[in-house]
């Protein structure tokens, strides 16, 4: 069905006209602005996007104070970006509307599709066959298509656009790239593009891998995948980016309940998963297993551009009782193949001399036992143990709910500034463990301007260790 | 040091000093109410302790409308319990007071014996003397103590009291004890007793064991280990308990960073971990790696008392585009040993008829497309999952900052009030994954609702999926 030649010769326009495109058509926005291609429409009206916006529906009218053009075929020519929504059945004849109009590319949204049946998996190849003889690139069908932050593009429907930063995202599932986008807002990733290409009949993984591979705007890649057509020219992928970007993979249909999904899903027929992770390893990407390990890991390779060693200070107990938390941190941190040195002796006398003997700990886990509230105090225990020698980086463990309901929710505002300072004054890395107890719009909150301020935030200790191993492990793939 | 005979010789009216005592003295209360003793009193006038309360200290005064008695032997004879919060050197003094006040039970909250060096190790075991001869059993010392929601103990000096139930907890760290009963706070785990014993001189993990395991109010345990006295006995313990209740154990130490922290925090040398978890699986207990996992453990085992099979049903989209998310949570199912059947025809069939053939996945799991807004509708449809034949339980993924941020928060809430009805009208359980996003007050708002109806709710799929794992685990052993 497809030619290397077709592949190879994508114009690099291709992609300006998807990521930054001068005009996008939404077709199927009703006037009513009650239907998903008037929340697309909707969508990038609220969001600022700087290129010109032509809305297309059947019944015309006005939308938000545009006009609705009733016919593809009124549109001007040389659109960049079209965004289709409509039944599936008008699909085709839309195709033919858009080569006609010399359209660039179409995301398809519309489902029903490959993932659908054979009458579905007929009217895929029928559109694909369309948009080859009327020279139109397609993302999708059954995706919800591509946000770019920069330039104000929002995700799909989304009201919610995702901070511009070095991450991009490319994924099967529209739903988890909104999840991912999501997740990003709440935690702090950063992206540059994000692409759902659902069912990718046209443009896939392996065409936005290899666009992506020679972006400058790209630093650390993210991937959700349910299949893979060229499992070859993926590792070759993967093999060209080791050591250059790091690629973080999740990929769905690795058991057979699960493969049973993805082919409702996506239509895919996933290849066996024997060996995946391990195949992964030898091309020099990582694989990971859920969602939140993906945004875990991207993460941790936002805030660790350079080399960071593994010997992790642990620092808990700012508001008190920390000493079974540093405990279980350690054996956490060893478990996922950090080191947790003790300090050395100049350290343990700096950290006993600012501290009450009784109830603390200071060999590294340390447990500040509640006894560093001052901001100064405070400041010299975690510049000492950061400083120390032996030590890479530190993750500090702060426990929102359990400080704000001892000592205040000002107080925990007051301590996540210092660390931002402290951080910006120290060239080793903080990582911080926030926890929402019963305080979990202040979590919110302090983790976001934390990770703002370029200190990644995780909630339990667990997770960014594992985090850390991930990139660990990269360092050495 | 110990005798066998006095372990075993432990009189019933121990423990109801312990958990319901008619009267607590706090020794070390001051009356400008700042200290410590000061904050375990006044926690108990506000949980609303209904015994008698005496503070103790030096200075005399007031303290919340209570006279401060100078001395300990200027208490009533023959009080239940008292807790100790002056400094260690003033605590074998203490000791000797109380019993000649014939005071039944010391929980010594102050610090600076075995963990501190030889001298503390000296200072405990002069303590451990004097309360053997004066017939006083010691909890601690370096420890928060006990709570017992039911006769309104608060933990320590926290504000929140945690809701009774089933859960019984045990802890050789006081913070992770007030972890635990914050997590209980958030995520609905209900407690009869929790105990931090700190360095266990006297009455430890092997008493207090014992004791749950007759409790009539105990029904699930949980423990926090550092280190482990008496290896065999405890062995013995968990085989007596097996089958009748489940028990989960966390043991800190299990590296060698987290042994050298348990040193220094409760004084412990801990034994080799090797084969830790082979060994109470063999006693028919089940080992967790993190205070998380340990919550997620009870509140699963608070939730399915009965009997309960595991083949699940996987529901998602509740807020449109659950095809990945559905494909990633039956992989995590599979991995952790849980069953996703396919649905049968008939259910397949309802289903279908219920739901539009596009954009929605009806075999198990089941992606809702965002369909399923109208109340009956899903009602229908979760009612037709969880009813098949095929089916044990059902798993509902429940994103709650994306529902809300497209279909309001009252949306959320009426989704969660309805998952509240169907679980109370089908006798198969229903479980939650709950995700935050940018709406974290409302998710915890809606998780403690539901928890408080029974409806067990994890943060994300992973770790729904390990809970029920070890709770099939836990059926096996």
């Amino acid at each position: 069905v497809r030619l290397l030649g077709v592949m190879v010769s994508i114009k690099e326009d291709i992609f300006s006209a998807i990521f930054s495109p001068r005009s996008i058509a939404v077709i199927g926005a009703s006037a009513n602005g009650e239907n998903t291609g008037a929340g697309y429409f909707r969508a990038l009206v609220q969001a600022g996007f700087k290129g010109r916006l032509f809305p297309v529906s059947q019944g015309g009218g006005q939308l938000l104070g545009y006009q609705v053009h009733r016919d593809v075929r009124m549109l001007p020519e040389g659109l960049d970006y079209c965004i289709v929504a409509v039944p599936a059945t008008q699909v085709p004849d839309v195709i033919d509307s858009c080569a006609h109009q010399k359209v660039k590319v179409v995301q398809i949204y519309t489902a029903g599709f490959a993932e659908n049946g054979a009458i579905g998996q007929a009217l895929q190849l029928e559109i694909l066959e369309r948009a080859r003889k009327g020279d139109i690139r397609i993302i999708g069908p059954n995706c919800m298509g591509i946000s770019c932050p920069a330039v104000n593009i929002p995700f799909g429907t989304m009201e919610i656009v995702a901070e511009t930063g070095p991450v991009s995202f490319l994924s099967q599932s529209g739903g988890l790239t909104g999840d991912m986008i999501l997740l990003g807002v709440e935690r702090g990733i950063r992206f540059s593009k994000a692409v759902s290409f659902g069912n990718g009949c046209d443009l896939d993984l392996h065409e936005f891998l290899d666009f992506l591979a020679n972006d400058n705007e790209t630093e650390i890649i993210g991937a959700y995948v349910e299949d893979v057509k060229y499992g070859r020219r993926l590792m070759q992928q993967l093999r060209n980016l080791r050591g250059k970007k790091p690629v973080v993979l999740c990929k769905g249909g690795m058991t057979e309940p699960g493969t049973r999904a993805t082919f409702s899903h996506t239509g895919s027929l996933t290849l066996s998963p024997h060996r995946w992770s391990g195949a992964l390893a030898q091309a020099g990407a990582i694989s990971v297993d859920s969602l939140e390990a993906l945004g875990d890991a991207l993460l941790i390779f936002q805030q660790l551009r350079s080399r960071v060693g593994r010997k992790v200070a642990l620092v808990s107990g700012l508001s008190g009782g920390g000493g079974g938390v540093g405990v279980m941190a350690s054996d956490t941190c060893s478990r996922a193949g950090l080191i947790v040195p003790q300090f050395s002796i100049e350290t343990q006398e700096k950290l006993q001399h600012l501290l009450p003997a009784v109830g603390v700990i200071v060999q590294n886990p340390v447990d500040l036992g509640g006894r560093a509230g001052a901001e100064e105090l405070l400041t010299s225990c975690l510049k000492s143990c950061l400083s120390d020698s032996q030590i890479d980086l530190m993750i500090v463990d702060l426990h929102v709910g359990k400080l704000a309901s001892t000592a205040g929710e000002e107080k925990v505002r007051d301590i996540s500034s210092l660390l931002i300072k402290i951080a910006q004054s120290m060239t080793k890395p903080i990582v911080v463990v926030a926890k929402p107890g019963l305080s979990p719009q202040l979590c919110l909150e302090v983790q976001q301007k934390l990770a703002k301020n370029g200190l990644a935030v995780f909630p339990s200790m667990g997770q960014a260790a594992r985090a850390l191993a991930l990139f660990y492990l990269w360092r050495e793939l």
